[in-house]
């Protein structure tokens, strides 16, 4: 494989910029906020499960995500929660919304010196104007040659978007911190994965065993050490 | 021009099914919900001023306007609204993404008719994942090559879409109920727009003075009618 035939994709929340760490800040607030009425554990436990029951219906992103810990708020408290606190919780969710990017240590570096040589895909899930409005505020736009915004990041939406650009999968390099959403599928299409781990990960995107794809999974601790992945793949 | 030459893209809400009398009905309860505190047309003038001043972080679709609706019922309430009132918002908004989708007269025998001779496409705002649903229950899917899903539709975002498909503006003609978002960006750019009205427009999407454009611009009744011009289209 020569370095020209490699399209590398990558995912954006937690891989690019911080994000996880901005939802954790909510977490935060929205556990002081019912702590009159439960203990912080089942407040968590409740608006995950609220998270996920509304999942098919409201996608990922921000916007449902208030929507949740609106609904889990009610029901947590009985109904006696007051408009008041219902209006905090619309304020927090917003402000994630208005949040500044804050880029991940050695991304910029990264993405200019390997886009001089590759083709670099964007493919992120979440809210499509969230997630528009985050890329743009990240000054990053001009290293993607596409940008992939989708619902669900699994092996069909993977498939979908290497045939329409004409990728063979065995070309395909995606980079990200989810091995669930991120590497899992790619390798199950053949494709390659180098799995950038982020401090926090969402109780959703959790998977127990690493995938034991010898020679194209890749397990990094830093952005930084993917020109060496690069390195190994092109020397093929 | 020859038929071969020629793409169409298509709006999808209020173009192939109803959607903005869903709106009208939550509309409606909204207006109940509130009625012991303000009069109908404070209630809608209000969520109208909520959703545009939203508009920016939201984007389209029903996932913010249920957080408007909820906003909005807190600030005309002065707080007062219940928790169990509010639950009911959400519960309107649920009830809006699991809709039915109800295709408008004429959709289905034209869209299999003109597919056989032009490539389609589908042109489409609002929430992503709302959006993919109506499209997998309208059973069109397999009538467009491509779907586009977007944040806003204006003169930017056309000249992406006919940019990445490689169609000349020339020879696209874009088919949808809104002149504001469906036509004019589309005329500006040189293309040619058939506009058909739905028996409702959302206030945001209306505009005062019908385009000049002789020759591209076509004002329909139904889109049944959309054969003859295209039929007018190939001739030239």
């Amino acid at each position: 494989m020569t370095a020209r035939d490699l399209v590398i994709g990558f995912d954006a929340d937690d891989t690019l910029w911080h994000n996880e760490t901005i939802f954790e800040t909510v977490h935060e607030r929205h556990r002081a906020l019912l702590a009159r009425y439960h203990k912080a554990a089942t407040v968590d436990q409740t608006l995950f499960a609220t998270e996920m029951r509304n999942l098919e219906l409201y996608g990922y992103g921000v916007k449902g995500f208030t929507l949740s810990a609106i609904e889990t708020a009610i029901e947590l408290t009985g109904g006696k929660i007051s408009a008041d606190e219902i209006k905090q919780l619309i304020k927090l969710g917003r402000e994630m919304l208005a949040h500044p990017v804050e880029l991940l240590e050695g991304v910029t570096e990264t993405l200019v010196t390997i886009s001089q040589e590759y083709r670099l895909l964007l493919i992120t899930k979440g809210d499509l104007r969230d997630q528009e409005r985050k890329l743009a505020k990240s000054g990053l736009t001009s290293h993607f040659r596409h940008v992939e915004i989708v619902s669900e990041k699994d092996e069909g939406t993977y498939a979908s978007i290497l045939r329409r650009h004409a990728i063979p999968a065995g070309q395909f390099l995606m980079v990200g911190n989810s091995l669930k959403s991120d590497i899992m599928p790619v390798l199950a299409l053949g494709g390659a994965g180098a799995h950038v781990p982020y401090h926090l990960t969402w109780a959703a995107e959790r998977v127990e065993t690493l995938p034991q794809d010898q020679g194209r999974f890749f397990q990094l601790k830093t952005i930084r050490e993917l020109q060496s992945v690069l390195a190994t793949l092109a020397s093929r």
